[in-house]
C-alpha cells in the first residue's frame, strides 16, 4: 500500500461539507475561497509519539487530540475553525491503526465542521503535523498582547485533569471510574470554540492553557508587558484534584497542561455583561485574578498574603 | 534553552516583508489577510531525517529543501507563494546547527518573498513539516485534472540530475566538479514560480515532478481521466545523465524524483503562442509529448515504434 492509496483509502473518503473550498486533497495544493470580510488565521501543531501522546494509545484518540489542540489554538484567537491539512508520518502501515486513526480525524473535524482539504503522508517515526485555518471578522480576532492593567483574568473550565491524568498513567490504586474520567480529559479535551463570539466583543487578550495557566498567563504578560495576580482560592480546580493532590492541587492546576480551556482578561466594566451574556448561552466561566502593572506573577491568599509566584509548565527541551 | 527561546532567537527574527500579514509568530495562530479576488492556495510537504534527507547534511541545505518543494508546489498549481509555518521537531537543542537552519529557512524564503508567520517546536526524531500557503486570481489556478486529449505536453528543465546525485551519493570515481553541480541539484531544486502567469493563461494541467517524471504525469493522466505518449527522444535529459548512466539515461529522467521541474498540458493551437511569449521572458521548456484518450503511459521511438511503459517513481512505503 503506497502513500497514494493511503491518502485515498483512509483520507479522500469524505465528502466536502463546506462550499468554500474550491477543491481538496488531490493536487499539489489544495484551494479555498476566504470571504472579503475575514482574515484568515492559521495554527500548526505537531504530536510526536512518547512526547504528546504514547505509542500504545488507541489511535482514534491520537487523531481526536491531533485535531483538537489545533482548534483550540483557532479558539484562542475568538476564530472559526475551517479547514485542515495533516501530514502524517508513519513507521509502517497497519491498517487497522490507520483505519482507527482516519475515523479519529473525520470525527473530531466533523464536530467543528471543518474540512479536511489536504497533507502529506511520509515514512518515519510515529508524528504528526496538523495545520488548522480559521477566520474572524476582519480586525476581531484576539491576540496575547491586548491586556491593560485593571483587566479582569477568567477561565473558561476547571483546571488540573489532564495533567493528573498523566500523573496517575501507572498508578495501581486508582478507581477504574475516576481513571476513565481522567482519560478522558486528556485524551479528548474540549476546544472552547463556544466562547468565540464573546471574546470578540469584550476579551483584550486570550490564549489557551496548554502548558499549564501560570506559563500561559505569562506569555499573556509578556506580551501586553504586564503582570498578573490571581486569587489562589478562585482558580477552579477538577474536583479530583484535592482527592488525589491534597494542598498539592493549585500547584497543578497552576501548572499541568493539556487542559485546553481559555485564559483571558476583560476591561472591568465588561465584566457584569459578559457574565450575563455567558449565562444566558449556558456558558460556566471563572474570574480568578486581576492584571497589574508590575511585571510577574503574584499569588493572594485568603488571609491576604501575597507571593511572587515564579510560572512553571511544560517545557519542550 | 526551551520552546520559546529557541523561536524567538532564531525563527521571529526576520522583519515582515508583507502587508497583508495581520500578525506573525507569537500568538496561537497567525493572521493574514487574502484579497477578494484571489483563492488562497495551501501546501503541506513533511522531510524526515534519513528518508528525505541525511542528517549528516548541512543544515542549511535542509532548510532549503523544506521550503523549496513546498514552494514548488504552488508553483504547480500556477500560484504564487505567500506565507509559510514551519513545524520542526528537534532530538536536542544544538545552537549552531539551529542557526544554520534557521538561516536557510529565511534566506530561502525570501528569495521567494515569504513570510515565516508561525510554527511549532517540539523534542523528537528529525523531521519538518513546511506549510505554505500562497494566492492565485480566482478560478485561475491549475489542477491536474484539466488535461484532454490532444494537449500537448511539456516540461520546463532538464530532468534527472537530482536522482543521479542521489545514485552517486557514495560512489568514489566521479569528478567533483560533477558531484558538486548534481548535489547543488538535489539540494537547491529551482521551483518554477516563474511559469505560473503563463500556466494560468494557457495550462489545462499541471503537477511538478517530485516523484519521477512517468509517476507525476500518470498522476495528471488519472485525475483527467486519459493517458499520454512520450517521444522519448525528446524527454530533455541532464548532460551528466547519459555520461554516467549511457543507455539508461532516458529510465532516470522517467523515474527519478527530486527534480522540481513542472510538467503541464496545453491545448495544441496555444503552443505557438504560448512558446513564443515563454521565449521573450527567457523560459525554456520542452515538448515531450501528446495526451491521448487511451489509459497509460506510451513511449515512442525514433524509428516509430510505440511501446507501454509502466510508470515507476518514488514510494514513500
Amino acid at each position: 500500500m503506497d502513500e497514494f492509496s493511503i491518502i485515498q483509502q483512509y483520507f479522500n473518503v469524505v465528502p466536502q461539507r463546506r462550499d468554500d473550498v474550491v477543491f481538496g486533497i488531490g493536487d499539489d495544493a489544495a484551494s479555498v475561497r476566504v470571504p472579503s470580510d475575514k482574515e484568515l488565521l492559521i495554527s500548526t501543531d505537531t504530536l510526536v509519539s512518547n512526547v504528546h501522546f504514547l505509542p500504545e494509545w488507541d489511535a482514534y484518540d491520537i487523531a481526536c487530540k491531533a485535531v483538537l489542540v489545533n482548534v483550540s489554538d483557532i479558539a484562542a484567537m475568538a476564530a472559526t475553525p475551517c479547514w485542515a491539512t495533516l501530514a502524517l508520518t508513519l513507521p509502517n502501515v497497519n491498517e487497522d491503526w490507520l483505519a482507527s486513526f482516519a475515523r479519529g480525524i473525520h470525527d473530531s473535524l466533523a464536530q467543528y465542521e471543518i474540512d479536511l482539504i489536504g497533507g502529506d503522508t511520509t515514512c518515519g517515526p510515529l508524528s504528526m503535523t496538523l495545520t488548522l485555518l480559521g477566520v474572524a471578522p476582519v480586525g476581531k480576532s484576539i491576540r496575547r498582547n491586548g491586556a491593560r492593567p485593571g483587566d479582569v483574568i477568567l477561565v473558561t473550565g476547571q483546571l488540573g485533569a489532564a495533567s493528573l491524568a498523566v500523573s496517575l498513567l501507572k498508578a495501581h490504586n486508582v478507581p477504574k471510574d475516576d481513571k476513565i474520567l481522567l482519560m478522558d480529559k486528556l485524551l479528548h479535551p474540549n476546544p472552547r470554540v463556544d466562547f468565540s463570539a464573546l471574546l470578540q466583543r469584550f476579551a483584550t487578550s486570550a490564549i489557551d492553557i496548554s502548558d499549564g495557566l501560570s506559563a500561559d498567563l505569562s506569555h499573556i504578560c509578556s506580551a501586553s508587558r504586564v503582570g498578573a495576580t490571581l486569587a489562589r482560592d478562585a482558580i477552579p480546580l477538577h474536583p479530583l484534584l484535592p482527592i488525589y493532590l491534597k494542598d498539592k492541587a493549585v500547584d497543578m492546576a497552576l501548572t499541568g497542561g493539556d487542559d485546553y480551556e481559555l485564559c483571558f482578561t476583560l476591561p472591568p466594566h465588561y465584566l457584569g455583561e459578559f457574565l450575563a451574556i455567558a449565562e444566558q448561552q449556558g456558558l460556566v466561566c471563572y474570574t480568578i485574578g486581576m492584571i497589574d502593572k508590575a511585571p510577574g506573577l503574584r499569588l493572594t491568599y485568603p488571609d491576604g498574603q501575597c507571593v511572587t509566584y515564579e510560572p512553571k509548565g511544560y517545557s519542550h527541551f
